[in-house]
């Protein structure tokens, strides 16, 4: 089963990475951009092929590993 | 507008941070993993509000700036 994991930064935490990327765009021409953020995207494929175990086991891996939760929120896509 | 940019490797590219994701979570006990694959999520908002316009704006972003197109994918997604 292929699952998706989005990792992104909670909405308090300054993000340097998205205020560059910010930044580049505006020198090249892109006006009217704004509240650029980068997060991650870690794409898996599990043995497991029941749904609920796997989110299960997605979800210990998003909070031993994956993502730091005292910054990050992370979002759980399973592919089937 | 809110727009999401998803950055991936193509699939020939070696990942080594996927390697490394891959492996830790194998000392942790996760077992059953594999193919594990990191790329990036940029989130932006536009002030463009047509979304032709704004798909169009965001791809040559992805073509310029966000996304190294000789080993890297892109999609967008456009939220409204």
């Amino acid at each position: 089963m292929k699952v998706k994991v989005f990792v992104t930064l909670k909405s308090g935490v300054l993000d340097p990475q998205g205020k560059a990327i910010q930044h580049a765009l505006g020198s090249l021409g892109f006006s009217g951009v704004d509240e650029v953020r980068q997060g991650k995207l870690i794409e898996l494929n599990l043995e497991e092929s029941d749904p609920g175990k796997a989110e299960a086991s997605v979800r210990d891996m998003c909070e031993k590993l994956l993502a730091n939760t005292v910054i990050e929120n992370y979002r759980i896509e399973l592919e089937g």
